[in-house]
């Protein structure tokens, strides 16, 4: 089998939301956007797809994917990856998945079968938006606590909060009051864990962790800047929680690697963003080889069959960002279906169609084609 | 699609050969023995192979292989693996890997497009029986020298010698003297590699190395007790010449991870007796995380996919174990083609066909059923 051509497919839809000053998204109000869908045709008329994607994914596949074998994934991961510039790790991520997409449309199989299934469903955890100041959002303690009641009446098992970050002020004594609100109300049985600022002092995350752990949190995400991985060392030496971690800095698994031979995180986190599922899948058996779990950072259908593929934990998928004034539901009119629905008891199962099990409504693409 | 049975198939066959007191091959007389073929069959038709197996392969995969979904390589392998007995690596290894080919079968690729396919072809080295007394055999360094201008004149672009073992007496002089006459024979083009007696003291192993430091030796493997990860620790800072290991202790990749982080290593090394491709293609990530190559120790149908589904080396192919008195060639008659044939420069080429590409003679198997 060969590539063909590749292609990006542009789209108009709508979305809501605003961004603040630091990037993080909040509740706000509808406005029109595009979405893309990277697409890989074959002469055997396989085709493998991957949402999202730009011009420099679509300079990259038509430089060293174009003509070659769909199936020699590895070596056109490694092709890829010889330019050795983290600037592409996504553009390489958007590229790989789509041709495991491809594969599993070529043999009939999902991903995860595909990979070598390990488990059909998986528990996810609702995770928050960034702390905010709108009324009745997530702008206090007790509004969180709500939040978490409802998520918990929903079904999920766990919750994590994403406290204040700039532009609104980080406290870590605002944190904790929030996580204490949000135990509280939840009790003891729901997992429940802290993505917080992430540019607090060592004695800060100090603080902030050792009050994590007398409210029994399950793990601590980055509360420093992961560019500084002595930092972490300092702070896992003196903390009991699980520190998950690293989660923004390139280096791929490699980075992934420094930070478990350093003692710098207990728990290992990684998304199919950094290089797609081939190079998630290496992350993870670098993970197993040292007894680490690793945590997925984020959703989508490569994370999710990633997650159905793993032998070691991964515990649960991430499902968000959520806010209580946000409608997470309504803004994928491209997608027939979508994988991130819980049921009654918190879990979401892994698409069974061949390949990623995108599906995608061609109506609304066509129609909206830009 | 579901596991419905397994069996072993046991046939009678000729082999050529003796084993000395310490389990090391020579060449002798042809005997009467037997082969076994590991067999899975589902309710759909499809079915997996693997050479090799015993009872213990088969009250194994009777326990916890029948009834499941043969795609769930992952669950299966950790379901195994769960027994944490190292005595069962090599059978979860067979039963691992005829899951693979069974999955190479049902989708119809060879098992290195289904792993991600990276090269189509390895070279492959000459690698000797182990040092003997047979007169013009591997009994003197001339006649090592003699057997390493014949093996480079068929096409090998590299040569190992696996010098004398116990009950032979091991001689580190006699060793660098059978390396030095080696390396003067077939020149300064082709890598020349040494395995040796397993049990030198670290004095030995480390004169040994800078002997063969000095013969621009390719790399440099077990001089001693494996189970003394130490002993590699303090060789590996006194010697430039790579060290490739460890090979024979159990610990699965986990335990190569150890070697790694504790550079008792330069290149690891595995097989897929070690827990089958599954477990091998997590060590293979495993060292691409640590930017560590991998040699695989031996060959075979399976090792040969993984070897051309690895995007790091694995540089070379391991064939043999080859002696100027024994032929090599002629005693696997349940095959009706054999991969490890090189071709004129010194390559093996990946089977095409669905799985691992077996290309079993039944006709002669099911004539020398037992």
């Amino acid at each position: 089998m060969k590539v063909t051509d590749v292609e990006l497919i542009t789209f108009a839809c709508r979305a809501a939301g605003s961004v603040d000053s630091h990037g993080h998204g909040h509740p706000g109000p509808e406005y029109d956007t595009r979405a893309s869908l990277f697409h890989i045709s074959t002469d055997e008329g396989v085709d493998g797809y991957c949402l999202g994607g730009s011009n420099t994914t679509l300079h990259l596949a038509r430089q060293l994917v174009v003509g070659e074998d769909p199936m020699d994934r590895e070596r056109l991961w490694q092709h890829m990856h010889d330019y050795r510039s983290s600037h592409i790790d996504g553009d390489i991520g958007v590229i790989d998945i789509a041709l495991w997409d491809l594969a599993g449309r070529a043999t009939g199989l999902p991903v995860y079968k595909l990979l070598g299934g390990s488990r059909e469903k998986v528990p996810a955890y609702a995770s928050t938006m960034c702390g905010d100041d709108l009324p009745g959002g997530l702008d206090t303690p007790e509004h969180y606590a709500d939040y978490a009641e409802q998520c918990v009446s929903e079904g999920y098992r766990g919750f994590k909060l994403h406290t204040w970050m700039l532009p609104y002020s980080a406290d870590v004594k605002r944190d904790l009051a929030a996580c204490a609100a949000v135990r509280e109300r939840v009790g003891p049985s729901i997992d429940l864990m802290l993505d917080a600022h992430h540019g607090y002092t060592r004695r800060e995350a100090l603080y902030l962790g050792r009050g994590l752990e007398e409210l029994d949190f399950h793990w601590y995400e980055e509360p420093m800047y992961e560019g500084s991985m002595s930092s972490y060392v300092w702070l896992q030496e003196q903390l009991s929680i699980p520190l998950v971690g690293p989660e923004t800095i390139g280096g791929l698994f490699h980075n992934r690697a420094e930070w478990i031979v350093n003692r710098a995180t207990d728990i290992s986190r990684y998304s199919p963003g950094h290089g797609g599922i081939t190079a998630m899948m290496k992350c993870v058996h670098l993970c197993e080889a040292f007894n680490v779990g690793l945590e997925a950072h984020g959703g989508g259908h490569a994370t999710l069959h990633v997650l159905c593929a793993m032998g070691i934990p991964g515990e649960y998928y991430e499902l968000g960002l959520l806010h209580p004034q946000h409608d997470y539901s309504g803004y994928s009119p491209y997608l027939n279906t979508r994988i991130d629905r819980i049921d009654s008891e918190g879990y979401l199962h892994a698409p069974q169609a061949p390949g990623l099990g995108l599906d995608l409504s061609w109506d609304y693409i066509n129609k909206h084609r830009v």
